[in-house]
């Protein structure tokens, strides 16, 4: 089978996977929008995760494909794996909640979810992630005996799809050997690295659907450029340095989709928003850790608990009443001083809130024990292999995030708020 | 104010049309998708009628401003007879129904909606259909007193935003007149026509999220060549025949989304399902008379019920659970007879349901009757005038209907379905 | 290798192709521009056959592992057709001569080429075409020598690929048997047929570097429908049904190319001009029959002799100071008549010249004789082969050419000849 | 008059500007390539000077319309400066030599130009650049008077534009002086800046024409967020704080065209291979300095003489038998050593060339004098102007140049030439 994809063209899909797209729990999908609230600032960008898993899944095997090619891996275990790593990208996103990730913030505790244990341990007060309702799905819902039936005869289980997107080592040991040599950190850095196929695919689809070209990168050019790595027994994902710019274009490509798209003061807003409501309504709209109550959550039905809610949050949501955005700066600006604003806005009886986002060009930047895993630069003249992050400067040039602080009143009270920020900025000495 | 869009880039919108959009009844389109089920057939497409007539309002203005660049209005007028087609096209699609065109068959009668008599008499026993509802929230919603107050001062009222959508002419006579010519046929052709704004847009964005073509035309071309054309005290729209390839394109553009796209076997197959469900579960969903409750009504609130329904057609549209394609075909194909196929399921006990759909190149073609409204191809070398249908030989060529029949089993006699299939075409004489 | 190209992206090349692609006779081609004069409507379409045939190879590629895909041929007989098929499609334009068609009009007589006599008899009087100059190049260059080195281990001949692209017969007999069934018919298909590999590619080419649309047609939907039909020991090739559509959508694109970009009044105009260069200045640029001396034969140097010549039309051409368009008309525009158009601005002293081209839906279309070569649609429910041209309705429709008339002034004598027109328009009846 | 061009759809054309753009002097842009040698890298890409200058004026107007429309300019002043603007990008590139820069190595001696001397001295020794030959075909060719003639009574000069494009004040003083601010700053920054039209073309254009993406950059966001900025009687150029992330993806998008596109090592390898054409074959090709020479002097005219000559290299060029591309390499890569590599290829005899390019982000970053010309960040609330390169970190970040090595090698040397790479890497201690 092919389904059309507008970013990728038709995208092949084998019958086990036909199978698992089929399923409930993937159709759920359909219903969880890929930007949550970015289609209030980006009219276009309506588009869900079911279609960014697909194109993700299509993604990783043009990744895998390459790798492969170079590896010279039997044809058995090339099929195996690459299985393995298009059902993992598939799956990844099954468990996210509802609009936005606000919804987190009511989630059930983990431990209501019954995770095995080499999944690691569920502390008292711990909320679930929506990773942990991901591995909830694939372990405990109709989809693993799909799973069973469909890539059992391949070797494939549940938990090691699991494990793929978790990165934990489940009971049974290492699924991804041979002759000796461990495959797990090349797979799983395709599922979920520096450079895999989630954030490859979203980039694209976030450009393509909001309109804004940031995330456009050279995705042939990275893609042919890929490269095995064996070290020390196990298998990397290595990239050949002639497409060492390519690499840093695609982290500053994300960089500024984050503080441009992702972080637009409108979807920040409504997350505010969102957040407020959950506090203010304990039980309204639950997340619930049964898988089969959990097929029914998604983003129309927190929207039809908003609609009939009393809450005067609920109903700014869903009618895009948002407050309105009163000041927005970044450090790069002179004379903005957050404490003295919000303080006056307060003496002034002005309803304001306040959010700020961090933009960092990678989550693996900062302190030393978040290196980007397993992703190296290959020279091919010398073979020399070097971490990325040593190799490009773009790190250390990128290592400060970027803060984006937001400050907005209550849409009636703009100008009010407008004449306090002028009579504090005009404090601080700006003309 | 200016508004992304991924295909037409930024779109300008005025103050006045700002808080149009910023209602409830046009916020409310963000529930409301353009294909309808289309997105289970492209995933991609999940756009919504709200950013199409976002986008529709933006050609509108291209398409005018060409033809008001050749008419020589005043200033005053040209900005005036603007913002009639702008707001008309983006208020065209308010009243939509949920989901499909299906939606319709459970629509309340249209006499409840008490429509003003120059809207046309209400006969016993029919039912609003989705124009009707976009004048009435255009005339008794909360829209009506915002266009008042916004768009009053240029001396435009909900009726006379409602006339150019219906064709119906109001209480206080025609509205755009200017030194006795009538622009009304003019404007009208741009919001409801055979190359009207609102075909214009949704080819372009349709083909956009699909990830098919066929929607792709010469927008550039047919826009630079749209002229005025006065006869006999009316202004009509005419396009110079050096455009007239181009425009034959455009039909033929939207005949192969027709029978590609909005035919597609999947979107009829649940738009068929949804038929039925309404039909067993009478009353279980329904479309509001009264604005207000209108405003809840959308795709979200219709699966919100199918979701908790018992009906055997609820539950397969929700989970994607169609009836299984058993075959397709058109005139071209021999072999093929639905009674006999209809007949030896039916003696085979294997359900199942056909539909017929009929793509024609233009509901303007056929009868005498229904020509295309006040499109002239206009010969700017001798200023001859002559009526599209005349002009291109397109319409004669594509006279007759394309009819797609389409045999539908449930899923698990499949198997059986084909071999009554089988039987059926031998005996009919195909190898 | 991968040669990047802006329609397809990464091309993927083999050894083996590099070298032919690195042979003078291809890099001749860089010199090639693909529309001719067509830039000078198009200013970005400048574009080369260099280009356009490694598209054209890697559509081919595409066209054949689809069909291949489904015919079940060992792995080596599949290689060596596929490796056919690019190398013949990769090679297909090398004979074309400098700017235009027109060109044709000044080549060497046939017979001074020396072909072999397979490849038919070359009368008295009979003119190289670009198709002989094709075969000249493959069996006389030092590409002949490059082809037996580099494919010989393959099975492959100079002959056996210019027999693929001329269709006729080389006399060692066919080359592409197996298991008794003639592969010849499909792959020619692949090469030069109603769906070939070389309009697939200049179609979707044109309208990118034009900026026009029509070109665009579904190429993806089309490749995946493509089958092999195995009829009375040979292969054809075959279009799914449900590809009917796309099939006639991708005839339209073409037809509608034509109309609007290769019958552009001015690369229409400027075709002429040159034609008359040529009458008037014989032997002042010539096509030469020694394939080293072709090789120097490009656009350049016909555009270097062009603007050292003392001749009017060379001048006109060299600095783009072509005659004005004073009127274009077809069939369907009412009032033109070109003998007295003609007639009139003769009498009045009005320089002038006329083109006239004829726009058809196909070459293929028309007299009984010329059917599309071996284009099946295939029913695959009963697996019934029907020929295209009694499957679609689309020849019938499009039976009819359109003409294309244009008359054109010296630039100075605009203004007299448009009175001229007036006046004859006016006599005719003319408003 | 309107031009189709891919990248920006149909561009308007005044009736002046038609007039311009039809003169020999614009006409010969056509046989100027964009990339020079870069289609033998990248075969799509064969775009000209000539589509290139369109696409820049066009650009220009979006750029100005934008600041005008917050400048409150009476319409006469900012129909003049409109013009001005549009034609001086139109006319900017007029003096470009063929095929690449390596031609400005042959240029005459400035002094021959014989240009006023409001344009600069021309000390002994110096050759003309191709900036000197724009201001020569403004100023003393033909196209003088078409420019007096068609923009003389908007009160625009040969010399004015020539002042526009070079930066110099002519004898007459400044032109664009409006109730006593001198608009010329922002006009200039328009022309040639760190944010100018040509510039904005010539990214999305080269992306579009390679097929590689990172030229793509948020113009939408760019232009709408363009204002007007007056500081002490000038007029100058200001970027809403805003668009400041776009303005750096806008200088990192072009920093990636450099290292890869602009300095692809083929393109490298002929650049450096004409430029000893050059110095071996002296006066065998040669720039004319007198304009009507000059109009002739185009890539065809260059290559016409490349295929003539005896000259090894100018073989090598035509039939682009390059030098094989030994190493590559930055000086993030371990383990080079460019002086080691060169002897030790020159004590092996085998033949070879080396070349080092440097990737900066801007040639207004570095040392203090360079500042980007009247650029501001607007912040829009304080009204608070900052010097772009005070503003963003990205100047200091990118503050050093990437210094891309090459060494080639004679291609039958290949094999030796790797030889003695892997010996003087395994000398420095590479594994």
């Amino acid at each position: 089978m092919r389904i059309r994809d507008p970013i990728h063209g038709p995208i092949p899909v084998s019958d086990e996977e036909k199978a698992v797209i089929d399923s409930r729990v993937y159709q759920r999908l359909r219903g969880i929008r890929q930007l949550g609230f970015g289609d209030l600032a980006f009219p276009g960008a309506t588009h869900t995760r079911h279609a960014h898993s697909l194109g993700a899944m299509h993604v990783a095997s043009r990744l895998f494909d390459t790798v492969a090619g170079r590896a010279g891996l039997p044809l058995e275990v090339c099929h195996r794996f690459r299985s393995a790593v298009r059902l993992a990208v598939l799956c990844h996103d099954l468990g996210h909640m509802p609009l936005s990730h606000a919804s987190e913030s009511i989630a059930p505790a983990r431990r209501l979810l019954g995770l095995p244990s080499w999944l690691g341990e569920s502390p008292e007060g711990v909320l679930a992630s929506h990773e942990d309702f991901t591995a909830k799905m694939l372990l405990h819902s109709e989809l693993a005996e799909i799973i069973r039936q469909q890539f059992g005869p391949q070797g494939l289980t549940p938990e090691a799809v699991t494990s793929l997107i978790t990165g934990q080592e489940p009971p049974g040991g290492l699924s991804f050997l041979h002759q000796g040599v461990d495959w797990t950190p090349l797979l799983r850095a395709l599922v979920s690295g520096e450079l895999d196929a989630d954030r490859m695919d979203y980039l694209l689809r976030d450009s393509f659907y909001t309109g804004v070209n940031y995330g456009r990168y050279d995705i042939d050019w990275i893609v042919n450029n890929l490269r095995p790595a064996v070290k020390d027994g196990k298998a990397y994902l290595a990239l050949a340095r002639v497409a060492a710019f390519a690499f840093e274009d695609f982290l500053l490509s994300r960089y500024h989709m984050f503080v441009s798209v992702y972080y637009h003061h409108t979807a920040v807003n409504f997350d505010y928003m969102l957040r407020r409501y959950y506090e203010e309504t304990p039980g309204e709209f639950e997340i619930p850790a049964d898988p089969e109550q959990f097929l029914l959550c998604d983003d129309a039905s927190l929207r039809h608990t908003l609609k009939r809610s009393k809450n005067r949050w609920a109903e700014r949501i869903v009618w895009r009443r948002g407050y309105k955005l009163l000041a927005q700066w970044t450090e790069r600006d002179e004379g903005y001083d957050m404490d003295a604003l919000v303080g006056a806005l307060t003496a002034a009886g002005v309803e304001h809130f306040k959010v700020e986002s961090l933009g960092v060009l990678s989550k693996y930047t900062g302190e030393e024990g978040a290196r980007p895993p397993g992703l190296f630069i290959l020279d091919t003249t010398t073979e020399r292999l070097t971490e990325v992050s040593k190799y490009t400067p773009l790190y250390q040039r990128y290592s400060g995030p970027v803060r984006l602080s937001r400050v907005y009143v209550r849409p009636d009270l703009i100008e009010p708020g407008r004449e306090v920020l002028a009579r504090v900025m005009h404090a601080k000495g700006t003309p």
